[in-house]
């Protein structure tokens, strides 16, 4: 069984990784380290059953794409060259006033939304012809938040208007659901997470979730805070600070992109201890000397008993496409199995993936391990 | 209902902080923070019924520990000070065959294993006439791992033949069983972690546990380390050291102290991770500028997807004693909730408390958010 | 001989600091430990023989204001109380158009330039009337930057005028050079650093020197700088960041506030390493946990042999005002001398203890090593 | 005028590393990025002058050695390779009673002293018939350290006697000596460092030096200390850990080749404070995660004005290779000037490369910045 993953963004370090790795387990280059769900067996497709497509700004092919992120070792981009040299990416949907620092030639210009949508919908139709199933994964670059749309009737009269409200994010994810395709956000961006849209994937039964990949500083919170809570530890301050030098960071220069991502970053530490942190800082700083490479350094002050007052540091030197490609893979795994099981609408289950969980409502789960617990129960069903 | 805590090594930081802690609660000068079963209500003593004795090699009381010990604030020691002052260590039993580094003159000079049990054991019948219930605390300097003895019957040849392989530890933790009390190890000792104790409790149907308070380094690795096994992320090593300049740091400065210290810190890693860490260094060293203020520094190097190298690195400025007070607190609360619903021998849901948690056999459960559970479901049942 | 010393701003941290160690020193309490000139003797005033006094915008003694900023130590406060309760702060000048987050009510309110200047210079004249000889040290919070003054004329009329473009740092340095007495600027804020004053101080052969004290991170960058450029070390990105939790810290939320500090503390890197760092990013958070405990983090990028990348990072966790005091103190022992010695104009000898040297015109030096031999060799001139 | 220098220990990464840079700047593929005396014009060898020979156990030619080493990118590898193949290793001395971890193949059997010395004079008068001038440089494992011998007369009836006191290092040192060629010494082993030898070296007017190679963790100590002591910030306590992976890691898990290296490690910091140090604590461990990347943490324990503590830790995450080639590369360039000026002895000018800087008789500077004086002194007499 063939799973295509149209992977909007597909050029950025993340989408090449993924493209890559797939690769390299095929040709059993690599073990299946970084995979979450290697073990599973719960009627997901395997890694070599997946087929790597979809949209970006820059035309050029993966292989290209590959050596400018600079994330394979040597050995790896050489074995995977050739076949990456075969993804090129197709014509993508932009609007500079939503992603203003990132744009290029590879898009189809001055269109109406509701030719965009026709566009998405037949690279879709064309990826769905060749493969046994398909899931769309947003990897594009943060979009400042817009505001979302209440109702489906809403949203399409916001279509037929050609709204500055609606932007690239949310007509990839109204092309996916519209034809039924599974759509999962790693961005920070609204796409999907809407009552509009949460709606419509309800309504088609198409299987949702989001958004934005919980993989470094944001994963390592949500499972030291609940750790903290259960020895009774108060948390006084919590500053964090991240280093990041490719794509992502250049576009969350972008003052509005960058309270986007921080908003999604800030909820989940104050969900899982219950109480307010006034001293919750949360800084992201574009700083190019590191590339993909990402440095997270967190300072925790916290207080016990007798009220007195210590500290914990955490300085993560990860790999941002590294900890983010196996993550989105799973995540579109996961998101085809429930369209085996029929399951449409909100997938909460995947909250383990997401730095701000998607719900039909309800406050998210954001502590760790009881994210996983709802991972496991949901495959072991 | 009152509950008598009579902690072995009773004048070290540990102890006086829980009897300032208790006493500071009493008054209402300090919040619950740092107590991690505060909002519990399962039939546990309340905190501010708790009365602290206890045994120790120096005959200062706690008053005067408190001061050289520098861990409370200027007020709290104002606060505290008249009903610590009112707190005089017992004649402790004390062996430097075992703690060859600490040694004191509060100690029954030269008796017999024989004597020195019943001279623990009319200590513990005259606390025991005071309160409502008692149980014994091991807070003593970390001694020399010696040769478990494998039935009771061995143990108690080994008591009247005077064996050098009898340590104190030891007979604190008969002593207690004996006299139908519960007894929990918070320290690296082996004290009652035999089969010959083992055997003895569950027989006199008393409540156990132990071994080694789980506080700071060890806390965040069990926290950690199955986060990193859930996101499929390999630990290839982890380097772990500890600077701690207090009395308990004095006794690690022995060799065979810290190689039993060491030992209890190396397992949960590999049993957590379900492999072997080949370079997985654990590193404590006596560093007086600190005082009771411990710092531990943490390196992991981990790979994932498309094995490449990423690095975690965790500072933890702690205080020793701030973290263990009130773990020993819920110790000795547990044991006696255990001793009221008639459970005896070895208390494996406790196991959240400790770095090496004891089990009747079985391995030990050592992922924090797993110990957690089986804590709060006891609790709850 | 007795040396007063006027500080604009005593009832902040640094100034109360100031007092109380000058106060605990007479004492015999401590001994010269942060004092970098205790070994000096070349005619500076002995810090036995210091007497400080000031102005502030809150009107409390200083043994009231020690107390709300809990730098000294329980013992400390005690014996350093009775005589910190007998000084009180003058009446301040402010503007709410420099510093909007920092106000109070021991203000001379409403007041022209001129009524300000003469107010000033009054209690300057009553301070002179009582020591030997005064200094002022402005340790006030950091005003916005503003334009500077070209030439004394131009800046005379601007009083007169009553100008919104005059600022209080700049009254207090005008009054005290009028005065005939030393002014050295520990902070950011422009005062005496434009050609107006600076010809102003030359004229009347007043000593002054500044600006900004170099405590924390600017001095561990001035070390470690020179020495990379030893090595042939190049600098691709240093990251600093910052947390501070006092006065100081509130006064810097202020955006106006924080771009005038981070200006003077960026040049200093360029300057020592001969080419510009494209990466160098500086941060000030206001972190309310540490109170006047301040916590540094730097990340220095750098390039060696063969071009391969490496990283330093470097945590202070210092005491701003314990850092600060002792270097305020010597600054006016300089200024001082440099009185007695009859030399006027700005003392760049004394650049080893500001982050943004003041020059009569040149460029400053801002390697540690080279300011240090710039003041020894004065010293011993 | 070409420099050939003579490697102990050429196979080794920091001797092929320093052959690829020589290589790769002869090629003009990297610039002189981590060479400290790229900009000196004195009379040194030009870098693409320089060739680059020697000894070691291992007889696999550099190019196999760097593949083994993995310190070059892929890129440079490639541009590398031809010239790399080229170099192979001579025949070594060794005796595994100075290094009882590290053995290989390559080396002369079984021999006595004597014809030892002869074989290496061999080597040395074949390099020397090829190229301009000669120097040898001492990059071979640490020794555990033996005695010094106190005159010539002695260490000669030594090598006479086949002493088992005289290490492989001390042959070469003699053997360079008596050919008339300088002999640096970039590891901690005692070689040149003995009286017997420093009187050899001025009888005969060879510039010798050493030893230690100043890169990492010991550079950054000498930078910072001397900064503590003018800012009057007193030194507590100061403990350096160490992470390390290469053949030098694993030689030093030899407990007596560590006793040697720690021992080099240790004096420096009094020195320059001018007091002990009660709590300076050194650690090395090896630790193969890391390769031959290397990792310093550095906790340093100040007090300041009023005795209050404060903390400075240090991260230095290295290159060990590309830190100590260039060096070692300098210190050939300065040995060969000394040479052509005919100064012989003790160099004690180069001592800022050098963690135990040799002397004849003085106590050595280790201060960095006063190191680097001198050398910038002599360099432009």
């Amino acid at each position: 069984m063939t799973l295509g993953i149209a992977v909007v963004g597909l050029g950025g370090a993340v989408g090449t990784t993924m493209a890559a790795g797939i690769e390299l387990l095929r040709q059993g280059a690599i073990d299946k380290r970084g995979l979450p769900l290697a073990e599973v067996n719960a009627g997901v497709a395997a890694y070599e059953d997946i087929v790597i497509g979809g949209w970006d700004l820059f035309p050029e092919d993966l292989a290209a794409a590959a050596e400018g992120h600079d994330v394979l070792t040597h050995k790896q981009f050489v074995a995977a060259e050739a076949a990456l040299s075969q993804i090129i990416p197709w014509e993508a949907v932009a609007d500079t006033r939503f992603s203003p620092l990132v744009d290029g030639s590879n898009k189809v210009g001055g269109t109406s939304h509701r030719a965009a949508v026709e566009k998405i919908s037949a690279d879709i139709g064309a990826f769905k012809a060749r493969y046994d199933s398909v899931v769309v994964i947003n990897l594009a670059s943060t979009e400042r938040s817009g505001r979302g749309f209440d109702s489906l009737a809403e949203f399409e009269q916001a279509l037929d208007d050609d709204s500055p409200e609606v932007s690239p994010a949310m007509l990839y994810a109204y092309a996916a659901i519209r034809s039924d395709v599974p759509y999962g956000n790693f961005t920070p961006s609204q796409a999907a997470d809407m009552p509009a849209l949460i709606e419509f994937a309800k309504q088609r039964g198409v299987p949702i979730a989001g958004k934005d990949g919980k993989t470094g500083q944001t994963f390592i919170k949500t499972v030291l805070a609940p750790a903290l809570r259960s020895r009774g530890l108060h948390v006084d301050g919590w500053y964090s600070t991240n280093l990041l030098g490719n794509r992502d960071g250049l576009a969350l220069s972008n003052e509005d992109s960058l309270a986007s991502k921080v908003a999604t970053k800030h909820s989940a530490l104050e969900d899982i201890l219950g109480y307010p942190v006034a001293d919750h800082i949360i800084d992201i700083k574009y700083y190019r000397p590191r590339g993909d490479d990402k440095e997270a350094w967190d300072n925790i002050d916290i207080s016990g008993f007798l009220g007195q007052p210590m500290q914990i540091k955490v300085n993560f030197l990860c790999k941002d496409s590294i900890l983010a490609a196996p993550l989105a893979i799973e995540v579109a795994r996961c998101l085809d199995l429930a369209r085996q099981r029929g399951e449409g609408g909100v997938q909460e289950q995947l909250s383990v993936f997401f730095k701000l969980p998607m719900t039909d409502g309800g406050r998210p789960q954001h502590a760790f391990h009881r994210q996983e617990e709802m991972l496991i129960d949901w495959l072991s069903a």
